[in-house]
């Protein structure tokens, strides 16, 4: 029998089951710095230890999105290496602040499973974790991907479609904040005096800048997170396929978005959930990502005069300014040029 | 109103303002280990611990222009966001070495303001510096920028042009040195056996290397030092701009000349300050840069027989191989392939 | 007289000509992140700093390529920079494991001299070794490069060529291995079940997944390393030599080829010695590279019940999945698309 692991295909999940995933991952400033290069986030409490403690962490903790391509990157190998896609995000958390020297592994639960009528793939839903080396989880969250069939002929069980939450309550949001001491937290060297009150729901923001992804920054990152999925790293097998090139991880447009972010949202520098996302169109080295945010929600949070949430979506595009904050057109289409749609919670000082 | 930053405008400046910039930045051996892959340093002290411990430092001290790319850094959101050009460097003083663990942050004051007489646009004078987390100041310079007007109408007070400095007097570098034990300085570990009194003024040193400068390297680099600048990251906007490409950060090349200069300046491992300099020519990915230097004066350091001052020249080209010295021709022209035409003090055991 | 390193040419070796190196080397967990963004390596023991302690090491040990690397760079321009092909290693052994915080030079002996029949080279064979800032050898190899003659008149010594080993002897494995905690071992979290008992002589392993390599990628961890070689960093000189575009260093390949073999040996965690190498054609950008394996031998190791050896041979492709194992076809010739002809001894827990 063949040692290389072939990926698990539709008939080879059941319900309830559990896999546990390798590689367990010490994280490191090092891991830091890459991602800071790959990115360039400014948010001062990644940023500097200083500024973080000062305001009540232990030391700087990594960046949110930073844990979560760690903890998915580990599921890969397991849940999506026969996927033909990745569907959809809900109901992830962010637990536990991560600080360097924290060694993170996954875990993955079979909440889900449902075959396409055309019988030759199914949709399995995962609700994934990430722990500590405490044993304390970090992260939290529920993925759905289309699976490839082994064998056509292959008998499945009933249809499970878990009950999702359209968004994350308000309620559970800042577990991995620590209560901050806002008198610490210096807003001019934060970069920008807005805090919570200053977000209004509707309210749209053009984040201007944009940035041009080349294939050795998007291939670095997402090595560096241990993903193996290869659409994104083999050009030569990529070549005979639908696009004809190289899939840039769908995570590494979220990163870059939420780096760019930044300019307009820069106090906002924790996101304490992901309500839900969409890779809307692939994204490819050589294109240009811009990005805007609209505000969905500004939500006090239970037992906390701290910090406030804002409940955001961010649309990443290519080759395309948000001055005109393109969006989708209808329940199904997007305007040209739209990458991804993601809504999701970041905490902010009040 | 607008929560992104528009950067400042030319009117927007006053003579003496003060304007703490974000975002500080806690430095690690990541950001040393992401330095290292993009230039390939050589210099023994910033490499080795070891090395570095046994003649007098507390750890291997990070690269100088390490510090001086993040304290730069961080002045572009606030002093050229809006520039047209970015005009020189004076008086740059490297006052502490900086170790992994500090954390820095940057403040500018203005020094001087001159409107152009087309109104469009006027020169910015800063005085900016950088700061550790006790407070103490690591570098020091003056740049100036030709910065847009937002409105031409724009009423401006009188010009005031600082008086600068032509080159930094000996008697003020090595600050940031501490007193080296130079028995225990193992020229041959540090790869050439040239001190101070080798060199003598007039000389000049091909450093012989070329390296070809890609798109995700310069972007990886300026992104570690949360450099914003667009022209070095959005080649969509780039490719309607004057030369149809992105920018390389003139830094970026006078680290990789640093860094070339290794091969004939081996043990001049210590930046002790920037007398001036000019970029002479914009730098592209696909470009292969080599560098020559010009020993311009050989100086003892007043009190100190541990080290002596080299002033030097560095040239960078681009396709073009320093044997013979390509350098300016007159007073404003170079010859074609000159990048860099740097002026700084470097010290050397003696 | 030049202050520039213009390399040895092979009049310049002598008989037991011992060269100490530039430039000591303090590796950091910097530099792990750098290798696992270039590289994306999964073996658990390097990865986890958690995996590693519960099995007897005292924290995560680098990659021993990244070790290998390390210390061959330093031998570049003394040995190599002169070179005209890189011939052979022999007798590789990692002795001694490598830590974040260690600081490592090199030293080679010349052990070999063999003058060219045309007069114009010869082939020079070093031992070279690494070592802690203990003094501790953490590495030993021989190497031999065709080097050029400064002089063709020069006159030479008469020829010597070494006695070298064919492979390692199973006797002297291991020693850079603490007695292992098999009980602590989680080979779920590893990655695979597969033990020393599971491989059999002659097995052949395919690993599946081919990686594309990027100019950037090979060029900021050959710069890690601080291997000067210009051939791998300057188009603008390799655009007239034979390829017309930078080599890949040859160590790229073998990283590139060790990291896809985790695909089938998760648990072959430790390189305990490389028997000997050859890179059977030159890797360029845009190469996507592949890797199978054989099983040469399974032995065990005198003294331990922890973990055997697997001699194996790691054949990397270019642009050539490797579900039919593309091989030597003689003596002298491969398979059109073979790279690299890599024969070493793996540990693995029994």
């Amino acid at each position: 029998m063949s040692k290389t692991n072939p990926g698990n295909f539709f008939e080879d999940f059941s319900m309830g089951q559990v896999i546990e995933h390798a590689t367990p991952r010490t994280v490191s400033r090092g891991d830091v710095a890459v991602y800071q290069a790959v990115f360039g986030p400014r948010f001062a409490v990644q940023s500097s230890g200083q500024f973080a403690e000062a305001i009540g962490y232990r030391q700087a903790p990594i960046d949110d999105l930073l844990t979560f391509h760690i903890v998915f990157g580990k599921t890969v190998p397991d849940i999506s290496l026969n996927a033909i896609a990745n569907l959809g995000y809900a109901d992830c958390r962010f637990l536990r602040a991560v600080y360097p020297g924290d060694t993170l592994k996954s875990v993955s639960e079979v909440i889900g499973l449902r075959e396409n009528s055309n019988g030759k793939s199914g949709v399995v839903y995962v609700r994934s974790s990430g722990t500590n080396q405490a044993g304390e989880t970090v992260l939290d969250y529920v993925r759905w991907v289309m699976v490839r069939k082994r064998d056509q002929a292959a008998e499945v069980g009933d249809s499970v479609v878990p009950d999702l939450p359209n968004s994350v309550p308000v309620e559970v949001l800042g577990a991995a904040l620590p209560k901050l001491d806002l008198a610490a937290y210096d807003f001019t060297l934060a970069g920008a005096a807005h805090r919570w009150g200053d977000y209004k729901a509707g309210e749209k923001i053009d984040h201007v800048d944009g940035v041009t992804v080349e294939e050795a920054e998007h291939q670095m990152a997402t090595r560096l997170y241990q993903n193996t999925a290869k659409a994104h790293f083999n050009a030569h097998a990529m070549k005979e396929g639908q696009f004809g090139a190289r899939l840039i991880y769908g995570g590494h447009v979220i990163s870059m978005a939420r780096a760019l972010s930044f300019n307009g949202l820069a106090n906002a520098f924790h996101i304490a959930a992901i309500n839900g996302g969409r890779h809307v169109a692939p994204c490819f080295a050589g294109d240009t990502i811009y990005a805007w945010s609209e505000v969905l929600a500004a939500e006090p949070l239970p037992g906390r005069d701290d910090v406030g949430g804002l409940r955001l979506r961010t649309i990443a595009t290519k080759d395309l300014p948000c001055a005109d904050f393109p969006d989708k057109l209808d329940e199904k289409a997007y305007a040209d040029g739209v990458l991804l749609d993601l809504d999701y919670w970041a905490l902010i000082p009040r």
